[in-house]
């Protein structure tokens, strides 16, 4: 019996559980993640890579950070691609004209100034356009009609999210002279949702765009009628410029007591789409990891480990904030301890999923007893890597936990001008950040090591 | 006994009843009211006064009621205003720069070619506004910044609507350029609802434009701060133009069989605002009422009374359709027995509120026993003067009834972009086609008068 209670209270000491306790009615009780994410959507907004916006949510995370009590802030800039939306008009142009919600996907070209008008070739997926014969397309524009799923996982996403990389290309192999495709979402509002795509090397670059979930029905609707429906596409969308733009991580850092090498990281990214102002994607995100960070910060005595809170740049575009700081951070890799991200919305968690040392598991067990009043089960399988920028650093070599909420209207607002303050859920909020905080106390403080990562 | 037995099935004979449920029937395992709906919104969609798209919308109205066995079909031409709603961009320019999701207010004039950035002065509610001291809003944009609440019977609707009508004239006295206002809808949607506005005789014309719920929160928290704001708006709204436009009502009769001089009318509105497609607003009504005229022309024997549907021109606008309809038919309305129009979207009814004759009252109760399986009772008030267009009837001295619904998400569309096919609840239009029918056939087979209206 002695040694059971030692074993459980190795990973948790009693004073440990204290802190946690403490920490959570602290954050419970509080609403300063929520006041982050207004002062994000309110003073910066919208922040897609490349514009003035992006440049002024890095001073302001920068500004954040430092008033909220971090020891350490600063910024590591790179480059990434740069691209612009310029203006879309869309419409259905016969047999009945309709102007048609529409929305550039990223990295699309435009029309070169002039109006591209052709037939609608309808398939029911991407596996049905690729099926298409060679050359089918020819001068016609390829439209995928597949709507996604809705899930509590968000798995929906995945099977939707294929079309919006690679239809343009695989439309274009056909003799395609654009691709339009039902926007990647949950929802019935008549506005599209952009995200990014990718033109295969080789295959000429055509435009692709997303109509939104009604403009699809209507578009639907018209082709049933067995007659030739054309649309009209007017865009002045950059493409792939080959020009970089300058891009900034933010970290901040609470400086560990006893072992300040060894890190545990919270992630969120701060760049986002244009058409919203970022508050669920990923505002909250920012919210959540700000917030916990301060938290910490307070704490006398501090904890043993580092936390460091990454802000990462250009998520939407391709992750190229996160590859940055694994490159830049080779040398320090092996000192990750372990890391989380917030990218997954406003939902409640009711998951802590686990990618870490076995010989850790049972210690992980153990905190997530403490979860278990906030509605948290531990999952049975060991293979997080962490969500959106922290998989890049999963990949090398970092454990990781997922914490997965109920996704089920996340993307009802994903990417889209309906992603702001007000689809905020502040009773979520305040529990997801307690649960960051508590996990970021646990991290730096237990003596359980969660190094190496399982082999995937 | 035996005489209440009469008295209850004066109203509804027995063989009126056999009719009454296999028209209930016919209704509830049909789909022709939806099939109408999506007909006019795919073949027509948006139908603005004043654009090509109204008048194909009288062309389809009367092909339709000519396919759907209407007896006579006919169209009677009128003036109204014209409005043209031009480009309008809006943004909050300093201190923070947001794009502003907005859209002109029917009637509005523009910025003339310029763009007018002038500061914001917020205002709770349209009472507040007029209670501003003189010259107070000298070269400032006024704000309106009241928020609609959501009710079952939609009279928060009743409760902000004053601010769309008469808010840019309240402003301008005060010496405001321009006047914005918290759209007058219950969603939480980026993007504005428009609806009609009037400028007062006398008072300058300024801009007069509508929000999003969103946008009206990110500028409160703006303003929140303390410091200036200032609003831009750049529009080509052509305001009241002194030109007028063509409109038509299309009307469709069912010829009775006995009494055809007697007229029950069915109405709705075909015209619609230009940011949907007119689908909830008011295509509905244009289903429901018209496959209620089909279904009672195909009766074998016909009802002693005509059923007359009418499908009102620039509703929208301000009922110029129903008032030119009572003009035209002033020598006839004494022959008007009763009416109900359908305008009020997507939920199930669950009253039957009567404005008739108090003799008639039980046989009307008698009726809407009838309805009880379909979730209706009876209002204990007889002061129904008919829905939109038919209130102009009511005016006129025609009894009427209004069919009650849940009209609690009505306003989330309202007027908007979102006013789409996919909104429709098919099962609700099912059950709501159901009582038109009933109704219509009740009120044109009943040997039972409901002449003269109460006095108001
Ligand atoms: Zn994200
Ligand atoms: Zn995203
Ligand atoms: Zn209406
Ligand atoms: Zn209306």
């Amino acid at each position: 019996l002695l040694i059971a209670t030692l074993g459980a209270t190795q990973a948790v000491a009693a004073d440990s559980q204290a802190t946690l306790e403490s920490l959570k009615n602290k954050a419970l009780n509080d609403d300063l993640s929520y006041q982050i994410v207004e002062s994000l959507t309110t003073e910066v907004g919208a922040r897609l890579v490349g514009t003035p916006a992006e440049k002024r949510s890095v001073e302001w995370a920068v500004n954040k950070m430092k008033s909220l009590g971090f020891d350490k802030v600063w910024v590591e800039e790179s480059e990434a691609q740069l691209w612009q939306r310029g203006d879309l008009s869309a419409s259905i142009a016969s047999p009945f004209a309709h102007p048609v919600a529409a929305l550039a996907l990223g990295n699309s070209v435009g029309t070169q100034g002039k109006t591209l008008t052709a037939e609608v070739v309808e398939f029911a997926d991407l596996a049905a356009l690729q099926a298409a014969p060679e050359g089918s397309l020819e001068g016609k524009i390829a439209f995928v009609a597949y709507k996604m799923a809705r899930h509590k996982d968000g798995h929906g996403y995945g099977e939707a999210v294929g079309a919006r990389v690679v239809g343009a290309s695989e439309a274009a192999k056909k003799g395609a002279v654009a691709f339009i495709m039902r926007s990647v979402g949950t929802d019935t509002n008549r506005f599209a949702h952009t995200g990014v795509s990718r033109y295969a090397d080789g295959v000429k670059k055509i435009p692709a765009v997303a109509i939104s979930n009604p403009d699809a029905d209507l578009l639907q609707n018209t082709l049933k009628r067995g007659k030739p429906v054309s649309f009209s596409l007017t865009m002045s969308a950059s493409g792939p410029t080959g020009k970089t733009t300058t891009i900034a991580n933010v970290i901040g850092e609470v400086t560990g007591a006893s072992k300040a090498a060894e890190l545990v990281t919270l992630g969120a990214h701060l760049d986002s789409w244009d058409v919203g102002t970022g508050a669920i994607d990923d505002g909250i995100g920012v919210g959540i990891t700000l917030a916990a960070g301060h938290y910490i910060s307070q704490l006398q005595p501090r904890p043993a480990r580092t936390l460091r809170v990454i802000l990462f740049a250009a998520e939407e575009i391709g992750l190229y904030g996160a590859k940055d700081y694994v490159q830049k951070h080779q040398d320090e890799m092996s000192q990750h301890v372990i890391g989380a991200e917030w990218d997954f919305g406003n939902g409640a968690i009711y998951e802590l999923e686990p990618g870490i040392n076995e010989a850790a598991l049972p210690a992980m067990r153990e905190f997530a007893e403490s979860l278990a009043p906030l509605g948290v089960s531990m999952a049975n399988s060991n293979t997080a890597k962490g969500q959106s920028d922290m998989s890049a650093l999963g990949e090398a070599g970092q454990p990781a936990v997922n914490f997965n909420p109920d996704g089920s209207d996340y993307f009802d607002y994903h990417h889209t001008r309906n992603d702001t303050l007000d689809k905020v859920d502040k009773q979520a909020l305040k529990t997801n950040t307690a649960i960051y905080t508590m996990f970021g106390f646990f991290a730096t403080s237990t003596s359980t090591d969660f190094r190496p990562r399982p082999a995937s």
